[in-house]
């Protein structure tokens, strides 16, 4: 398989390196700072350097934009520019849609693997950075072509990650919660202990324990990405910085008026509720679990495979592998689909079913 | 040594297993729950049960009383009344200020290990579980026993903590916005999650990063201890909720109108005061660095020492030990210090110089 990896940064390297050690792939690259491209290139991340976008994508089967949130438009948009009928691109972009309203082809998947490190730099990037790592999807409801989405989820399986598929929509609404508003609230944090030792008179702040460095330690993460990151998701992360203040202040007025009860029953929910959120939600692929296969027939029209994989997603049913078979006439399809366990292959049936499709253990 | 403990859960045990295995000591225990007792016996926390408080800290050298925030100050109180004259008496409490206001005796020092474990109960106590841990004493300027104080940081350290003095105000200032804040936030974080996620029909969490889960893992801590620590110090608490509530919007502000220099700025910010309050304020014991032994005379009266711990503990420097040998006329005093390295060692000697006590190398 031939990729291409336009960025060779932590992000872009590892994939490189993943999917030359994993999937065998030829790797080429294109990273706008020709310092960067070398590195990758040295490193091993790539075999070959693209001498620009166009270069890179001609040939590939899976075009990888690892840019950064602020010019991910335009770079996806040269990509699929000069990109053949038969490429499927897709993007590592941390919010997902931006992309979405501004690109609408049907070779565009956008993705975002929950991965990173502590430094930026191809120089950082590793093999197995993606292993058990949930990497997102956004294929397009009634576009994206299943065949392309197909490919790019065995890919991005045979790398390791766990692709999940999820509305643009849902995706930047949960990353605000999950993740956006952590990261604000750990900047708080640090701001609120500094403005705190500040008032006292050259006081430093005294050994702590490791809680505060833990709770911390996003706080400050790539100015770079992270400002791109922000403002790309504003709106999403607006509304969850009010229902975190709504909430603050009724905690406030539980301790101001002294009300015990009141202040153990919200402690008693966070726990339920944390339990409740990933107890379930956190399950990564088997557990020694039986594969159950299942196959579904589908209309053969653009974005079927979007609508299916969206589905299972958004339940939370974790999609091993899935496999397209186009029937004689080309009219109809079948999807072979992978499912880890009994329950959650029934899940699969129910859902699969309620979309008006056929579907059977094979 | 004997020591004595009144509570005989999870950090009493956990003293109990340290002061055996660490510093030799003959350990006695009293719980008001007799089946905590009989495990403590059993599980080699505590080598005798004693009948009821004043039986514990009788013929004790050291008592430690490691109750809930909500009952410290009657059984500190209950300690004292039958603890001899020469005992030093301590709690384990989070927060410091009720307990300071409460009990006025020199035999007295307050005192926090910040150490825990994911389980209460003394079936989780480990000998190890103070090492390396800082352990705050709240001595009582103009009060608290030199001698005593000096015997209470010297067993602290054999059980392989770092005792720092501070201010029982300044530690529950710190406490509220290291600690309590941090708890309330992760608390917040996922009562944020699954509301948003109570409002999509059906939705469940999908799978997310390990970040989620490390930003909440705090969520939800035993709610009978954690509902006292927020009631105990809820002013300093309400406080750092306010500051916080100022910084979040600030930032919602600078989101809205998508000021993206701000909002760098901003996050460079915390960068720059994460890395200048842990860089600095972090580093615990020896790291190889030379240990300084410095000789102080200082007048002999009550609560002086206090004055010393308290001066040194609130610049950061970490005393390693310290020595107390009274004059021949009683009248004075030579205090020896151990600090680590040249640059604490010369700070410490400008504090206690600066407090009025002559100060040399020894």
């Amino acid at each position: 398989m031939r990729v291409a990896l336009i960025g060779t940064g932590l992000i872009g390297g590892s994939i490189g390196l993943a999917a030359r050690a994993r999937a065998g792939a030829h790797v080429l690259g294109w990273d706008p700072d020709p310092r960067v491209r070398e590195l990758a290139l040295e490193r091993g991340a790539i075999v070959e350097q693209a001498p620009d976008i166009a270069g890179a994508v001609r040939d590939a089967e899976v075009v990888f934009v690892a840019a950064p949130v602020g010019s991910l438009v335009e770079t996806i948009a040269a990509a699929l520019r000069d990109a053949a009928p038969e490429t499927v691109v897709t993007d590592v972009g941390s919010t997902k849609r931006v992309v979405a309203a501004a690109i609408s082809d049907p070779r565009f998947v956008g993705g975002h693997p929950l991965a990173g490190a502590e430094a930026a730099g191809v120089e950082h990037a590793r093999a197995d950075l993606f292993e058990g790592a949930v990497w997102y999807l956004t294929p397009a409801r009634g576009n994206t072509t299943g065949v392309l989405y197909e490919r790019l989820h065995r890919l991005l399986a045979s790398l390791g990650a766990q692709p999940v598929a999820i509305d643009a929509e849902a995706h930047d609404r949960l990353m605000a919660s999950v993740s956006h508003l952590p990261h604000v609230l750990a900047n708080l944090l640090v701001a609120q202990v500094a403005g705190m030792l500040a008032c006292e008179d050259g006081q430093r702040l005294p050994a702590v324990g490791p809680s505060f460095r833990d709770a911390t330690r996003v706080a400050g993460a790539n100015t770079a990405i992270w400002t791109d990151i922000y403002l790309a998701n504003h709106d999403a992360l607006i509304a969850a910085i009010d229902g975190l203040a709504a909430r603050l202040a009724e905690v406030r007025s539980a301790l101001a008026r002294g009300d015990a009860a009141a202040v153990a029953a919200w402690n008693d929910r966070a726990r339920a509720d944390r339990e409740a959120l990933l107890g379930a939600g956190l399950v990564g692929g088997a557990g020694g679990e039986e594969i159950v296969e299942l196959r579904a027939a589908v209309p053969n029209r653009p974005g079927v495979i979007a609508e299916l994989a969206l589905a299972l997603g958004q339940a939370g049913v974790n999609m091993l592998d899935l496999a397209l078979s186009p029937s004689e006439d080309n009219r109809r399809g079948v999807v072979a689909l992978w499912i880890a366990g009994e329950s959650q292959a029934a899940r699969a049936r129910e859902l699969i079913a309620a979309l008006g499709f056929p579907v059977a253990r094979a």
